[in-house]
């Protein structure tokens, strides 16, 4: 079933994105082209305050053109572990340290012409810190009670793949930890 | 919130790929660069035997180097319909002809790099064709209790993202009907 390459060529090197194509060979011995993006991985965190609410973000994405409802995430910087990333971008995102975090999986957010791996986190023992106050025009957080959340993405008004994935599985480790 | 577009430049055109590269005025003036990729939109669907066994699919995809466990899905035609692509990769790669598609809801894979939407159905009343049974090198159906797939879901087994969102989004559907 696999097929391997058999030549490899950086096509484009954007500020953000690097496209590479590469000749491969397919599993009956024919030869094709496959094209794709380079990416470092990401790290996305669901944030859970003592309440039950978590942290999500409201942001712009110029490619879809719409506000997204987001939980907080970011690539990883050269040399940053997972869990370093998803701390460091609670932080930045959402304005809360989180006491605690815990890896609870991880998924491919597009095979087709993608290598990026995101990784799951909840984050608990969260404190506010001042940062968090501050309204800026790119990056809005607001809370909202878990389980309102879980009904937002099969509602649809949840329909950023990396957040409905991390809900949704991290709803389920979490309700599983209390039954 | 919103970022507007100054100018907007095809730098890559490849096969499979178009990545664009936009100056953008952001909320507070300054300006900056997006680059993302454009993409058709696609189509994905989870067939549903009458006995409660969903058909997936193992394939290999190259940029992640290994083989994913997947639902049928694929990109649109030009001028094809979401429900069109659904029936027509549900035949192509899975091998069922499904008496009936609904559509569940949509969600965007790549929101930082991508317009990319894809639109998530649940197909049923399938029929089997002969090329089901055809096992090709590159794209393998198999059978598994609807139920099962999800725990592969939750367990990691199952790490594709939009088989992770289609298979949780369409079991909360198709178990609510149930009730």
């Amino acid at each position: 079933m696999r097929e391997t390459g058999i030549s490899s060529e950086a096509v484009y090197s954007g500020a953000l994105l690097v496209v590479r194509r590469d000749r491969v060979r397919l599993p009956d011995g024919r030869e094709s082209v496959r094209e794709y993006i380079r990416h470092p991985g990401a790290s996305a965190v669901v944030p859970i305050h003592g309440n039950g609410d978590v942290v999500l973000l409201r942001q712009f994405r110029y490619p879809a053109g719409k506000v997204f409802i987001e939980v907080p995430a970011g690539k990883r910087d050269p040399g940053e572990s997972p869990e370093t990333t998803a701390i460091r971008e609670l932080l930045e995102e959402a304005g809360v340290r989180a006491g605690k975090v815990v890896q609870i999986g991880h998924f491919y957010p597009g095979i087709g012409y993608s290598d990026e791996v995101i990784h799951i986190f909840a984050g608990t023992d969260l404190e506010e810190t001042p940062s968090a106050t501050d309204e800026d025009e790119f990056v809005r957080p607001f809370r909202v009670p878990f389980e309102e959340a879980v009904r937002m993405v099969h509602a649809g008004e949840i329909d950023d793949a990396k957040t409905a994935i991390c809900l949704l599985r991290v709803w389920e480790w979490w309700t599983r930890r209390l039954r």
